[in-house]
């Protein structure tokens, strides 16, 4: 009777574990706000440095690789990575263009949850003749296993 | 050392289901991702409704009444509801303007987790002198206590 006593003190001790396992677990999924953050602002550090490099190929690593990536700029909506960079290519590296020195500025990242943020931000560029385009975006960031990326981006530029 | 045992084995079923129950609210914090997309849905349909009878009080319900909606328009910030608002008024109900004929198009509602969202579309305006004004759009939604509310607008018109 003893040893009875005994495995089902063990089981009872097993079972207060496991909810409080479960319980830790659920905190663990709660998003690690701080990092998060400073992960995305990394990306967009490394996508304003590639952009000053004039790597657009780089550049273009902070947008999620797919079809479904879509970019609104212009008053246009484009579809998929390659796109993307089709139009970037054409508005910045094809004759009579230039890439400029691009800043972003008034950055604000916002988390919808563990693995969904918002950025909304200016942009600001610099060109050899001395003009200063600039404008907003908004970018939907996802966190996928590679790391978080852009799923969808909407720049407006500011009016002339 | 029977009642101690019967004690025992109550505690022990009360544990494995306090167990399942944790996994169970799991379960339900999951997204019912259609009901949310057709709630958003009919948010946007009122709102359409709301334009159309040229009621923009009713039109900004759709909105978070809050200092913290942005609103990303014509390239330009504007912070809290009743800024954009403001900016309704001007742009569509002061004098020698008119707010037309609405209709949303292109819908794509996104679910990004159980209360969060983002839609992209596109709006088509039709005045009475027969211009077209139309344009796309990014909508963060998030859902609160009084039901989904859109947290940030950045709306695009096409190039005339």
């Amino acid at each position: 009777m003893q040893r009875l006593l005994a495995v089902m003190c063990l089981l009872l001790f097993l079972c207060v574990e496991l909810v409080f396992a479960a319980q830790r677990s659920g905190d663990l999924a709660q998003p690690n706000s701080a990092d998060s953050k400073s992960d995305i602002e990394q990306i967009l550090r490394q996508q304003v440095e590639a952009w000053n490099r004039h790597n657009l190929e780089i550049f273009m690593q902070g947008y999620w690789h797919s079809p479904q990536l879509t970019f609104f700029a212009g008053g246009k909506v484009s579809r998929g990575w390659d796109a993307a960079l089709e139009r970037y290519r054409k508005e910045y590296q094809s004759e009579e263009h230039e890439m400029g020195r691009l800043e972003f500025a008034d950055l604000n990242v916002e988390m919808l949850g563990s693995d969904v943020a918002f950025v909304r931000g200016a942009y600001h560029l610099t060109m050899s003749d001395g003009k200063q385009p600039h404008g907003i975006f908004t970018l939907v960031f996802r966190k996928f296993p590679e790391g978080w990326r852009i799923i969808h981006d909407h720049t407006s530029a500011a009016p002339k």
